[in-house]
């Protein structure tokens, strides 16, 4: 990259790390806690919060925005789980911006307990930009292969868990469950992992007791 | 996007393409016939070039360039099946541009037929960038889910092949072959599409004749 594009680009990540400071800053006064899920596409990002939806919506309010470069879809499926969804399209940008959240903000009821985003599919990109968040996930489904946090290591020194997905699929697939953990660990040893499946239910509970342990926490601290 | 900030992301694509068209003029003039692969991380890259290699490498000369973010373990699974491999690590850039492919090429056999660029795992930003290739693939593995052409567009729009690979999932998975086919056909109606398992090798003889065909009209054209 030539020195001029570099010093467009410390600027454009300048300004996003301010922005998302706000974001932060009153989601936390609010007692909202923001979770940005990171994730190459595919991998099960929506599926995982429609369970999240289902096991939290008789005991909490929570809200979701969802990234996408094109499609109304991700939204649609989590409306359809009675959780209040708005969808940004990025129109070809291949990550959210805080300056899209802080958008969609006024919209999300005040309320809220958790506020979920949903990053654009893709591994690499987001990992660079902060949306105000308190917590980033990062999910890796088994068939992706237990090669990629050391070929993506982005994502994984800056996120707090790693949610490991579709293990139902394990039995089909020369995956190496404890290696990905253990190389995961390496890059980011405070990384929380969990093992998932969204179609057994397996790991669903203890990733729920997790977020409501964070929330306590957060509240705590603003109390 | 500021217009200053849009200006130098025209400046980096113009000049991308005009370096990507040099590296097309040269390589037809030497009868290679080079394919860019695209997919996100983990949809069988390496896979379906191991399967190509194996089925190659006594009846022609082929060579890769393999693109990622960190890591030698695609190049080195490619050597390890007898092929020429060469790793680009972009450090964190989230695709292959021209100006890296044309720092490798020299290294390129000049009597190859065959040069697979495999780009980094990134189903959004690597469609922006052409490397100077004849062909450009898509590949889309069943368990990424069957909406992924409508919300990763340019990826299937930009493409002259789209790849579905890991077929041999869908007894496990909720993939909608037919409807996958049709979405991505009534965004690029030229598409041919090919349904592959790199674990059974369905697909894989008529992949190889489709090489064969591409490289045959290359050559008629240079004769």
């Amino acid at each position: 990259m030539a020195t001029k594009d570099v010093i467009v680009l410390a600027d454009l990540l300048g300004t996003n790390k301010k922005i998302a400071s706000d974001i932060r800053t009153e989601l936390e006064r609010r007692g909202i806690l923001a979770v940005n899920l990171l994730s190459s596409p595919g991998a099960g990002k929506t599926s995982l919060l429609e369970q999240i939806a289902v096991r939290l919506r008789d005991t909490a309010k929570m809200a979701v925005i969802e990234g996408d470069i094109e499609t109304e879809r991700d939204a649609e499926r989590i409306r359809a789980r009675g959780v209040p969804a708005w969808q940004i399209t990025t129109g070809g940008a291949c990550h959210l911006e805080a300056k899209m959240i802080a958008r969609v903000l006024p919209q999300v009821p005040p309320e809220s307990e958790f506020l979920f985003i949903e990053n654009v599919g893709n591994l690499v990109c987001p990992a660079s930009y902060e949306l105000g968040e308190r917590l980033r996930f990062v999910l890796l489904s088994t068939p992706e292969g237990d090669d990629k946090p050391k070929k993506y290591p982005k994502a994984f020194t800056t996120s707090d868990v790693l949610v490991l997905t579709k293990v139902d699929l394990l039995p089909y697939l020369p995956f190496d469950l404890e290696k990905v953990k253990a190389e995961a660990l390496e890059l980011n040893p405070r990384l929380q992992i969990f093992v998932t499946s969204a179609v057994t239910g397996q790991g669903l509970d203890e990733l729920i007791a997790f977020l409501w342990r964070a929330r306590r926490d957060l509240t705590a601290r603003h109390a």
